[in-house]
């Protein structure tokens, strides 16, 4: 497993290397895009006659299509049943590389998140680089065999950088991170640890057990009514987040994350300690865990299971909800639906999805992912001498921050004489983001990054109470060239509220599964002399 | 102030090595004490009689008694106005080293410590070492210049090293520290910003403000019988604790510490939110933090001041106290005599002592401490480009370790196979300390170390909630020696509950107060080929 995925890793990111190199040609010529648009919308007008009239497109199947991601391949993307060769446009695509996300698959989804797209113009120039028809099958939602148990998984958004397909295990372009503070509920990282259950929204039961009042249950429509609907921000992290460094020491079990099994989003729902009160708990009931199952499930029936201390749960600065919104919408059913918990400032595997049930226990949850994964160890201790018991559970990640802006091997041309650079950080246990240091020599000198905490121009007026810090900061700063530098190594690292920092290296913090890698992040990218 | 600090701390550090080398001067020796002290106490026997016949002692001030700290200029101490030359006791001492603690001072704080020497035949050998007599100038406490804002401050155990006399600024020998889960009164390490000021517990008034039921007060009686008393054991850690280590990348302002500006002692007194609620506060009431005020004052008149967060002041799990016992003790002088403030989790600076005043406020408090020092900053800000508005004030302190025992450039012998290392491990905010990694080989290779959260076998039966783990834990790991290496790189790094972990390097931490120095501890050692 652990070759598998390294190996998608790399096909991977040699992928997205070639699609974002699109990046610099197309910046060049965006000054000139006025003009040029005017044409080709004259140009357009003119041919599409001909093509309605002569239909004789070749038919080419989605596989066909998918071959077509690169400039050097060509870049090929469908709409509406159509196929079109875009490779000439991307040049001059006013919103630059974002084209190239869309490489050898849908538009649809693309343009469903950037409106702008809704113009009768755009519809012209597109028109002009039709080359062929999608098959019919292809354009039909292919119909997955019923012996597949994730066979009702849903669709995805084809730009998710795919780690895993079953279970779907899959993080966003990292750029799409520092574009929206919010992420955007279909670029929201997925981290399935079984098939997506097919949940019924009427006949959902959430089952309470622990508590005074004895075992009890709540549908849906009573969760939504009995409790005030509570809002929160807040960020979710995997803790294999960055594993793919980790791999680079020694090689790891697990999915090979990049940098974004991180997203933010605002999620609503009733609070996990209204629930908990409601089914009789108050201080001194006896319990030192509140445990929680999903509904997701295995082949042989065990469901996903994890739990978090009950002082989390309970208290009123803690704002676990159990959430049947995300981003305003109900919950997607890659995200949950009808219910997960969202456990702000705690590692995403606690954050249990399809939730089925919760249990107030002396013990925490038995669940594999509890007991016997999702927990750190020394660099001196491998699956020969690993004792599971001796480290806590995951619940409060460290300080973390990464840079989304420029990619990795990209050029920075001389003459422009500096060099903007962004990223995320966020830390766990609700501290806030209080300064993000980033160098251009290795961490040899620094700069000071600026902070945001909200959509350009919509920032929050106040910084959250201590301790409730749950959303991440999104970071920028333009930084001048070095004089003599070939090649920059970018550094980012943050500071949270306890002053906590990142650790230098990789090395040190490795561990037999790969998670909590939170060193500082290294970007290289040459400058060129024009 | 800076060079005269670092000066202060070379002269230091130099004689501590000469100090330190007595340890293994004694080690070998001490298999044959049984035998020794035997005929040391004959010979006592039966030298005393003549001495006490002719007491024709010379006469010594402490002045000249001090200049005897070392092997070399041989070891002098004092014991009720007598003067023993002990040089040649000192190998075969069987509390080793520990003895030269003494050496240049007086015997009696130790044997204090150390009740073992409250023997007769303890009392016989030494009377076997006597050369002079304490001038009685000496003998009797020097009555200070009345002019002086120092003149009452404590009499002070001579083992302190003393980064500042005015105002009084010590630290323990390291080693003290983990031979001790609990420090003794006498060792806690002592950061006064002012002198002591001298309060008549009779008189003495708590001023609180702020709060719904108006100003008012209450008398240390009142304190005491009016809210329940609760003890809390927790480490108190100076900011700027390891601030040597950040002065040999670039000199900063403050005091020298080396690793020792951190103690751990039981405290009790009255909560500080029982305190609060007496006086009005309940939820809703209007005010972010809590302001505190010192009785200690500079000859301006300006008190020492800070505050915290109100949410840290009045929760449940917060464990502030409003603190007048030490360790079983009435608070000692230099530890806030008669009501301190001690807030678990938090950076010392907050603990404040000679408590005047409680003030809750929209505000923080506005004092220097708070405003503009004990903030972190980047390593790229210095004076010319700070601004402190741009920090957040310390609080809750980062991941922290170090090792204590053995010393920097002591000798390890090959023959012994192995080595022991020890030291103390912490963490800010109630974080529990999971594990501290040693390295031997400057962070190549890593060995877990034991930890340990009691005295030995009086260790606590279970892990305190989360949260609320307030006090340090000492470690320990005996690992082999690697058979080539003719020196040790020693580095420790504790993790903590959230898994955060400690920087590998200084530099990039460092910051133009010098606070917040958490990055792997290094101690060097030589191996001996024997």
């Amino acid at each position: 497993m652990p070759g598998q995925s390294g190996g998608q890793c790399h096909t991977h990111a040699s992928a997205w290397r070639h699609m974002l190199a699109g990046l610099f040609l197309g910046a060049g010529a965006m000054l000139s895009y006025g003009l040029y648009h005017r044409q080709q919308a004259e140009q357009a007008a003119t041919t599409v006659q001909p093509v309605r009239e002569v239909p004789t497109f070749p038919v080419y199947s989605q596989e066909e299509v998918a071959k077509h991601r690169t400039l050097a391949d060509g870049v090929w993307v469908t709409y509406k049943g159509g196929v079109y060769d875009i490779t000439d446009f991307v040049a001059v695509h006013p919103g630059g590389d974002k084209i190239l996300l869309a490489a050898g698959g849908a538009l649809e989804p693309f343009w469903a998140l950037y409106a702008v797209h809704n113009q009768e113009h755009v519809l012209e120039i597109l028109s002009g680089y039709k080359v062929g028809e999608l098959s019919p099958e292809d354009s039909a939602q292919q119909a997955a065999s019923s012996t597949d148990p994730y066979s009702s998984d849903p669709p995805r958004h084809p730009a998710l950088r795919v780690n895993s397909q079953k279970p779907f295990n899959a993080e966003p372009p990292s750029e799409i991170l520092s574009d929206n503070y919010i992420t955007p509920n279909a670029f929201f990282f997925k981290r399935n640890h079984l098939p997506v259950p097919k949940v019924d929204p009427d006949t959902y039961r959430l089952e309470i057990q622990g508590l005074p009042k004895g075992p009890m249950s709540l549908s849906l429509a009573e969760l939504k009514s009995k409790f005030p609907k509570h809002t929160v921000t807040a960020t979710l992290q995997c803790a294999g987040n960055r594993r793919s460094e980790i791999n680079q020491v020694k090689p790891v079990k697990g999915l090979n994350w990049g940098i974004a099994a991180i997203s933010n989003a605002t999620w609503a729902g009733a609070r996990l300690r209204d629930v908990l009160i409601h089914a009789g708990y108050e201080p001194g009931v006896k319990g030192k865990h509140v445990q929680f199952e999903g509904l997701d499930r295995d082949v042989t029936g065990t469901t996903y299971g994890a739990s978090i201390p009950v002082g989390k749960a309970v208290s009123e600065e803690g704002d676990v909800l159990l959430a049947y919104e995300m981003n305003g919408e109900e919950l997607p059913a890659d995200h949950g639906f009808p219910v997960r918990v969202v456990v702000p400032g705690t590692v995403g595997a606690r954050n249990v999805k399809w939730l089925g049930k919760i249990a107030l226990s002396e013990e925490e949850s038995s669940s594999h992912w509890q007991q016997n994964d999702y927990k750190g160890f020394s660099p001196s201790t491998d699956w020969d001498t690993v004792d599971f018991k001796s480290a806590p559970a995951i619940q409060e990640l460290p300080v973390q921050s990464a840079i989304t802006q420029p990619a990795e091997g990209s050029v920075v041309e001389r003459s422009q004489e500096e060099v903007t650079i962004k990223g995320y950080a966020w830390s766990g246990g609700g501290r806030e983001v209080v300064r993000v240091d980033v160098s251009l020599d290795g961490g040899r000198t620094w700069h000071v990054a600026e902070l945001r905490s909200g959509e350009k121009g919509q920032e929050a007026a106040a910084s959250p109470p201590p301790g409730r810090a749950w959303a991440w900061k999104l970071w920028e700063v333009t930084a001048p060239l070095p004089p003599a530098a070939q090649e920059l190594e970018i550094v980012c690292k943050a500071v949270d509220s306890s002053y906590n920092v990142q650790p230098d290296t990789v090395a040190p913090i490795w561990n037999l599964r790969g998670v909590l890698s939170n060193a500082w992040h290294r970007v290289r990218v040459k400058v060129s002399e024009d």
